[in-house]
């Protein structure tokens, strides 16, 4: 199941609306396929798994991260179709599919197919790589994450607006990374204007991943560029599983204001700014008491002399 | 050696000027005396672990943080002779006493005595140990540890100066333990008068431990507390060898830009706070070029939900 949720893990940010969905096939102890959901969204996981495994597929297994879909379309068959058809006898999935053309009845059908099926092996890592997918699902709108890089003490930028570089190469190669799994990163105005930043993913091999391009506030967006007139816009976006927030401050704390970011990437240089440019703008607090709570640290290391900290949005 | 280490670091704060040495007596694989430097700086740790062995003295191995004073005075024998007096066989030394009184000159008087000496162990450690001590003798001021509670973006109040609390139980108790190892405390002329600070050790049996007390800025000092006029009056604290600063933003910057901090204690809290009171204020920073290269992550924990990262200046 971890090499199934890597598999999707690395598909994430190029397969919008659909899910980036693992599978691994394994017969007799030996994998014998693999794959995860393509470019678009389709072929599925499984569709590309059984055609690597071709007659091997008779009596393997299926590790899934995610509920095989139920729903034949004008482009084939479902995937609990197919798996059947090629004579897997069990089904391991991790997580039932909250889309409500399958919802169990991927489960359902194979079961009665006679196949075995398990679920909830490797849960909460697979929650984790699809969240974009389940958030949209669930909450109609992208899984957020907001994208820091800062001082020790808070700052973004000189008074002047220096601000290249606070972080150094590895971090920055772990935000090109973090881009490559977006379906979409947004900036603010100002800092569209003031940078023109390209938020392409410059990682050989990667480039081609580069997310699409949003920028919060009223008035026209460059061509090529989606406009969001506020966060609450991200509701709107049906084909979007994963938006990163890349700055700057004022969008940032707009987003936050609107509650509207589930995961938080604070990249922290080893260095101290003083008098400068804060990391956020207002976020609409009203007592400490209201600070308390929201946050969870879920990851921190080490990249080169930064650091990096993952904290996500307790609800 | 760690023993030893333990000792002196657990007398830190009550001996300057004296160092906060730790000495433990160790007999065919037995330990028979331990202790360090006595409130005030006398006895010395040596006297106290010789005085515990008796006369299991004879014959043992002394592991000592810093080398044995060599000076006799009006208010008795050194160090150097009453280990040798006790008959013990060996002493191993962490580090050389920079005091010119001693210098060499103790594991000299050892060495005549037909003591081995010998020097190094736990060098790195038993330095951190006595940073007080050693930074007074080699710049002729206090080791300088600044201390900041502050939230993921680097803020230390609501707008309203709300500020209580930022940090949890863990890393307010924290915060005591490093006031017990300073020999006094230092905050700005605004949070003196805002908040009329106790900054006094809150733990049970450790209250006698509470250091002195001084503020940053011109004018009178309130009964009982030192008036430093600048950052740069540290050097005429000729009986201080750990200094903390509490804060607030202006005294913290102002030892920044002095750059009189030897250390960084950054207690960070998970949460957000935005628009609000930065940690700092002007550190007289002219590009990011500057800023790089001053500090080194040396230690870093979790304290409840909190966490507390040590930076050290790299001089």
């Amino acid at each position: 199941m971890r090499a199934a949720i890597a598999l999707g893990q690395e598909a994430r940010g190029r397969t919008a609306p659909n899910p980036n969905v693992g599978c691994v096939l394994v017969r007799e102890g030996r994998e014998v396929g693999r794959g995860s959901t393509q470019r678009g969204g389709r072929p599925h996981a499984e569709y590309v798994a059984l055609q690597e495994a071709g007659d091997a597929a008779a009596g393997a297994t299926a590790y899934v991260t995610l509920e095989p879909c139920a729903h034949r379309s004008e482009r084939g068959p479902s995937c609990a179709d197919i798996l059947a058809a090629a004579g897997v006898a069990r089904v391991v999935a991790a997580l039932r599919d909250p889309d409500p053309r399958t919802d169990g009845a991927g489960f359902e059908s194979l079961r009665s197919a006679d196949i075995e099926v398990q679920v909830s092996l490797g849960a909460d890592e697979a929650e984790r790589s699809l969240a974009g997918f389940l958030t949209r699902l669930r909450l109609g709108r992208p899984f957020i994450t907001l994208k820091l890089a800062l001082s020790l003490d808070g700052r973004i930028a000189l008074p002047s607006g220096e601000s290249r570089w606070i972080t150094g190469e590895e971090a920055r190669l772990d935000v090109h990374l973090e881009r490559a799994r977006a379906d979409m990163i947004l900036v603010g105005r100002g800092t569209l204007e003031a940078d023109d930043p390209m938020l392409d993913v410059r990682i050989e091999g990667l480039e081609d991943r580069s997310p699409r391009r949003a920028v919060l506030g009223r008035g026209p967006a460059p061509p090529g560029w989606t406009a969001l007139a506020a966060p609450e816009a991200a509701f709107e976006l049906g084909d979007v599983n994963d938006l990163l927030i890349e700055g700057g401050a004022g969008a940032a704390a707009a987003f936050l204001r609107a509650d509207l970011v589930d995961r938080m990437l604070l990249y922290r240089a080893p260095i101290v700014i003083g008098e400068g440019k804060a990391a956020l703008g207002d976020i609409g607090l009203n007592s400490l008491a209201e600070a308390h709570g929201r946050w969870r640290l879920s990851e921190s290391r080490r990249l080169g002399i930064d650091t990096l900290e993952v904290y996500e949005r307790v609800r």
